[in-house]
């Protein structure tokens, strides 16, 4: 089907079109590409960035000014300053340093016959991005479909047009360094929203979505989008402390979940406690929250241990803050813990505290979330933090890729098979 | 999302809802549910289809009385008989004996801090399957849904009813023998056909559709599915002779690939012939195939080899035969066929014939096909003949899995992680 058919006839949908051919042809010279090739682009468009930090902030200051309209907190995603545009180039090198998938043999097997039969990482073909403010996604989307031998057509937020534009900039210069196509990483180059749209609808052209922002724009890139998507949804993570959870243990993992970083989607959002273990546990656990500043909201038996916390309502279990708040319950040991998270929770992480290993093994293997810990904080739901190296997301969805979505994940697979002139009986 | 919010309010979308959130349940219990029982339930419902054999043979004769307006390729598909059902029930005791996927460790690592992670298989949770005729794919589907830990919602053609609901029964039997949800296979019981859009549009309720018929149904599903879909499309698959290829073993394998069964999509449609090898092996390869009852439509030089070789015009090369006929051409070397097959081809299975090891291995890695073969036919394109065991279909997509969908590629994966109290600094 052409696009042009699918979508209907104007300049966006035309410039769709030309995007995506050249993206498709960008990625079928970058799936044959050398791991050198694709380091050294990633290497060049580091320096790149680092010589041309004065461009990118003055392009900066362009979108800053015409940011009034936004809350503190966008513009806060959307400054760059030195410090930002070196972590943003020192990404760009931690990308070239990862292990290079296309081409890994997955498996390998011998057919009776002496068919030898091997399944091939192979890139996926041609990435859409979406995202909102922050404009070092460009470089960090681009830099992960570049080392997975994807081509990438980026979408940022229409506030972050002009930062960028001069990021991308610093991009295509490496890939003319190292003498791939220019057409690897492509920026669409309008502000208008009607893009968003061409780029959901652009079957055939673009072979996968990957929406990163907030609730509104997955909303609308689930509604919208014929292409498949990989989408990061909710992160409504809980912490079960367990009546055989060691208290000490507790306290650490509870504050540390909630509270290290409370923006980010691995952040519990609820804590749930044994029965077995309120009389001893769940005035420490309380206390300790309040007291570094957590707003608690909380059940019956929550709020009779301590005069700060407010009640809980039922749509309390089912929000993900992402602020120092936090919903706490009390519960009919784990069995009670399981059919709650299954009830409220959005399949992100979820962690155990006992010393129970029978119960721990229960927790981990009936709920069905993308990633379960026991004995750990929920802050390490990350692709770095698993040692996979830089994420473009963490999936929620159950086909393709689950949890962190790093460079191997941006992957899929052929079957390439040896024989010596077998036919089939 | 509720379902009655996004698809209306009509009984059959609240059928479809019932029938989801039964299926959904069945999941949970089937994720959980022990190899010796998914095994005990399989062996059961063979023994219930070869005990059920007369209620099947006469369902089947209600749903042929009725059949008269069908095609005769429509009705073989159809017609069941004591050999038919035998092999059904063979084909469940084959997916008894397969390896569970479920519970595999698929990758496990230790981080620096004491982190260790697993990558553990589990169910994609509740599968969708839209057929057509054949009523053994409900026996078929829903087995390989049920090995792998997956609810299964089967909705067959409308003329295989009575056919499909008599099969169904034996399934439930085996279910119940085994003490495993009856939901865990469920069909459609209606023939309404806004039951498969329903089905299509059942977002939250279905994980996955697999369709598997012909390119209408692929086509509607493509068009209107809002869950995700393994889809298999064309099987436009080629064989490329090259100049270096042994003419024996190239008589052989095209010969096989294009005749051995045309209506499968593994099946050769497009043959082509390094121009550096025509002279020799061209006028053989030819005449071996209308020998053996094939048309040959082909460019210029192969209609110079033979008087009977039809003229090829430029649709023969987009298209899925499915039957005894074949497109010849003489192309420029490997380069020159990967450009034909990468411009015209589905992306599914392609094979080359050659002795020169370095233009193998071009033509293996430079087609993005799923499946690609030195010096083998093309139908061995089937999960069976890899070894992977039966399979629902054989996926042209590029997320998820490719090639033949076996019980492995009907799971998804978790991260279950355990430490000692480790908390994010």
């Amino acid at each position: 089907m052409s696009l042009a058919e699918s979508i209907g006839d104007s300049a966006i949908e035309r410039q769709m079109e030309t995007l995506g051919r050249q993206a498709r042809a960008a990625a079928r010279a970058l799936a044959q590409a050398s791991t050198a090739a694709k380091n050294a682009a990633l290497t060049a468009a580091a320096k790149a960035i680092r010589d041309d930090a004065p461009a990118i902030l003055a392009a900066n200051a362009r979108d800053m000014a015409a940011a009034r309209d936004l809350s503190n907190a966008m513009v806060d995603r959307l400054k760059l300053d030195e410090k930002r545009i070196d972590a943003m180039a020192k990404g760009l090198d931690e990308i070239a340093a990862l292990p290079d998938p296309v081409g890994d043999v997955i498996a390998r097997w011998t057919q009776p016959n002496g068919l030898v039969i091997n399944r091939v990482r192979v890139p996926l073909g041609v990435i859409g991005i979406i995202y909102e403010s922050r404009p070092n996604v460009t470089a960090d989307a681009g830099a992960l479909c570049l080392k997975s031998g994807n081509a990438a057509i980026l979408r940022g937020g229409s506030e972050s047009f002009h930062s960028s534009t001069a990021i991308h900039a610093a991009l295509v210069k490496g890939l003319t360094v190292a003498g791939l196509p220019a057409a690897a990483i492509q920026l669409m180059p309008t502000r208008d929203r009607a893009a968003v749209g061409a780029l959901l609808r652009a079957e055939g052209l673009v072979d996968i979505i990957v929406p990163r922002g907030g609730k509104s724009l997955i909303e609308r890139v689930q509604r919208e989008a014929r292409v498949p998507v990989i989408a990061h949804l909710d992160g409504n993570c809980h912490v079960y402390v367990d009546g055989k959870a060691d208290l000490a243990m507790a306290r650490e993992i509870v504050a540390n979940a909630k509270l290290r970083r409370t923006g980010v989607c691995g952040a519990a959002e609820t804590l749930l406690v044994d029965r077995a273990c309120a009389a001893t546990h769940l005035k420490a656990l309380v206390e300790d929250l309040l007291a570094k500043g957590c707003e608690v909201r909380g059940d019956a038996p929550t709020q009779a241990v301590d005069a700060r916390v407010k009640p809980a309502t039922a749509a309390d279990w089912d929000t993900e803050y992402l602020d120092a708040i936090i919903a706490v319950k009390v519960v009919d040991g784990v069995g009670a813990a399981i059919e709650h998270i299954e009830r409220h929770g959005s399949h992100h992480t979820e962690a155990i505290v006992t010393d129970d290993a029978a119960v721990a093994e229960r927790f981990l293997g009936e709920i069905d979330s993308a990633i379960l810990l026991h004995n750990a904080s929920t802050q390490f739901a990350d692709g770095g933090e698993f040692g996979m190296g830089a994420e473009i997301g963490i999936s929620t969805g159950r086909l393709h890729a689950r949890g962190p979505v790093g460079v191997e994940q941006l992957t899929t697979y052929k079957y390439v098979v040896r024989g010596a002139g077998q036919v089939r009986p």
